[in-house]
């Protein structure tokens, strides 16, 4: 093939690629800097995206990301289920498919989300790339800058990424070991309507909670989808890690009980495979039909090439028995992290107890700084997200979210013995020369934008 | 797997999966009415969109959609490759990537993009979920509610769709057989500046112009360039055809020319497949960092499962042979298309001539309104899109855009021939009963949220 010109002018560079600061006519300075629309103003990498990348090293062990084992996979059998499909329905699979989503795959999520006690028509179903996305569309249709959405304390660091996009004002609701309070929570929303602000949405994930790693009981749940009802807010259950309970069971969802009021977010991320990027959104049949033109207006489609290969796998593989592995491969991490952390962490620190997910919350002794401490425990060779990620304000800073999803039982051992050692060395130096709170290096907010590291 | 809880209440329609006008509790009224955000008051479903649903039925000859013709890939090939990605590299293909998307395929992107004359570096370089998303993103980084953007006269339907659900303020510019006039361009910059508003984007597909099929020479791409500088706008340019060229040749794209004062979005739905949604914007590197940061917030990261089947097929497979086949493929559609329209259309119909791509637009004598006969036309077993869905005002309605991609040249000259008795109906009754034009059972506007159908 030729191009049908001389040449290319404009490389000042020369032969060989431009590097990105020498791009042809470019420099560093931004010369859009004041075209920007207002809700880029937020948009700003982090110093702590920084540091992951570091992190990210093979010597390190990480117990930031939210990456699930997919090497547990059946890989055989899941090439040959795509080569099948390909060479089967390839015309089908490879081209473009409507904008709600493959009928079929919908009917298997509706089959999915019954372990829940949901029961849904899928075409009230809304298929997207991951439920990021859906929960993208949702605050896209639902939020106008400013108005106040609700959620937990602390909440899920790519949902908070979300409403900042939209300019939403978010407010933290005190949140217990059973999760959002209700009374907090009936409170927070009386007191926005006093100031005049316009409540718009109660965001929460009620089972084995990012990253608080807790759940929330029946009764719990009854109670926040009451407290919903009476201020007439849409409920935002967003549901990853359902199926991920140690005990085997499946906690009820909030919107088993109640179909009008909850969009309820899902996703085979973690159950399948988060590379294929297929999540959902169950919504009231006219917030549907809004989410279903969003999501065309966003990409066309979701690709039908991830939905097929999603929809065979649930038709062909025993995939139920193979969430059992994942979920006695977690069990296991999971147990690994806490016998450790019981065995090494200074006294002081404490943790939540997850039944089920990714995550336990690690709560560090008075005068702790744990963004401040970061750089010396990537320095140390292991990493783990600070609290204050999953704040917009300035609370979470003597905390931190440990996963322990992604490695292996005896590197999260490994992992918790360096984290011990850097932690006992800042509560020295604190008591040595004071709280580090006020002389961080690293800004006091935490990653504001989800990271894929961070799901 | 059990779920903890008695059988399932709260479904009023007992046993059986329920429908969706009679969900638990739930009303064909939306409760949610009064609570959506302002950028969705526009997101309503066309009557259009139900006709099309009704065009797809395989009695139709669809003239109407976009999408390309996947069947001609070489399938066998396609599977071996992908099974043997998942086999060898699955832990990686099914997991999380970055935000900004694989490295190796945004090296691979940089070169097809050297087609083109863009000489550019992979950091700059944002994979998405199809350019779709790449052209949504850089409209949030971009644009206020009430900012103008500069389209051709008639411009993308989907493209269209994204600006509505910004709240953009959308002019038309004079689009003459090179594609957008640079004065009549630079004209309504002005004119939009001296009524207090914001100008804020260009928008245009110089390239085999969807919905038009013309081409932008080279002077017209520079003087367009020229006015964007000189007005200090951004350039939006969309190329996802520009390798689907008749004569072999691939025009050289106005990024080539300026790499600080373009967004360039790029896709392989046109050149591999649709079905795939692996699409990319080339941004300038301020612009790149905050398109990075809105994806991360909508979408966490692209499909890994997606992009390195692309990558896979890129590095494997005899790509350029494969596109030159499709180009093959879609020049005889094409003259299929314009032979057939030669020898039946009416007299007093016109159509624009394409030298690539996948599109001609056609307008009708004086006195048809291609919205109102749509319809009829689908009655009559064939269908199209309107002209008026290509603008955001009162114009098209005299023209209709044809597709020739998708279906072979037999079915197009049949298509042609049942489309041309229809029009010479309605020319017969406009001449006994006069213009429709006012009398159209559909709504004056066509679809303008984009549908799959018609990218």
């Amino acid at each position: 093939m030729q191009t049908p010109h001389p040449p290319i002018p404009g490389n000042p560079s020369g032969p060989g690629r431009p590097g990105s600061a020498g791009s042809p006519g470019g420099s560093r300075l931004d010369p859009w800097v004041t075209s920007y629309a207002e809700r880029a103003q937020g948009m700003t990498a982090s110093a702590i995206r920084a540091l992951f990348s570091v992190a990210n090293r093979p010597e390190v062990v990480s117990l930031a990301g939210g990456a699930p084992f997919v090497q547990a996979l059946p890989l055989d059998d899941f090439a040959d289920t795509t080569a099948k499909l390909i060479r089967e329905r390839g015309a089908t699979a490879l081209q473009y498919c409507t904008g709600q989503g493959d009928e079929r795959l919908r009917e298997q999520i509706c089959d999915v989300m019954e372990l829940s006690g949901i029961r849904a028509h899928p075409d009230d179903v809304v298929i997207t790339t991951g439920s990021q996305m859906a929960l993208d569309l949702t605050v896209r249709v639902f939020c106008d800058p400013g108005d106040v959405v609700f959620v937990e304390s602390p909440s899920y660091v790519g949902a908070l990424g979300v409403f900042s996009s939209y300019q939403c004002e978010v407010v933290h609701v005190m949140t217990d070991e059973d999760g959002l309070n209700p009374v907090a929570l009936s409170e927070a929303i009386d007191t926005a309507r006093a100031a005049g602000k316009r409540p718009k949405l109660i965001y929460t994930v009620p089972t084995y909670q990012n990253p608080l790693g807790i759940t929330a009981p029946p009764a719990r749940r009854t109670d926040i989808l009451q407290v919903a009802k009476s201020a007439g807010l849409l409920l935002l259950e967003d549901d990853p890690y359902c199926l991920l309970g140690f005990d085997g069971e499946v906690p009820r969802a909030i919107r088993a009980d109640d179909a009008d009021g909850v969009v309820y977010l899902g996703s085979f991320s973690k159950t399948i495979a988060s590379g294929l990027r297929v999540g959902w959104a169950l919504a009231p049949h006219g917030v549907r039909e809004k989410l279903v033109l969003a999501s065309e207006a966003s990409v066309l489609c979701p690709s039908n090439f991830s939905q097929l290969t999603v929809s065979e796998y649930l038709a062909t593989a025993p995939w139920l028995e193979q969430i059992k592995g994942f979920r006695e491969l977690y069990r296991q991490r999971r147990d690994a992290l806490l016998e450790s952390m019981e065995q090494m962490m200074p006294a002081g620190t404490t943790w939540t107890v997850p039944d089920g997910g990714f995550f336990s919350w690690v709560t560090l002794p008075n005068g702790l700084d744990t963004t401040a401490m970061l750089p010396r425990a990537v320095a140390g060779l292991v990493a783990y997200v600070p609290g204050t990620g999953f704040y917009v304000d300035d609370q979470g800073r003597d905390a931190m979210r440990l996963s322990y999803c992604f490695p292996e039982p005896d590197r999260i051992r490994e992992g918790v013995r360096r984290l011990s050692g850097i932690i006992e060395t800042e509560m020295e130096l604190v008591e040595t020369f004071g709280p580090t709170s006020n002389t961080g290096r690293l800004p006091r907010r935490g990653p504001r934008t989800p990271s894929p590291e961070l799901p």
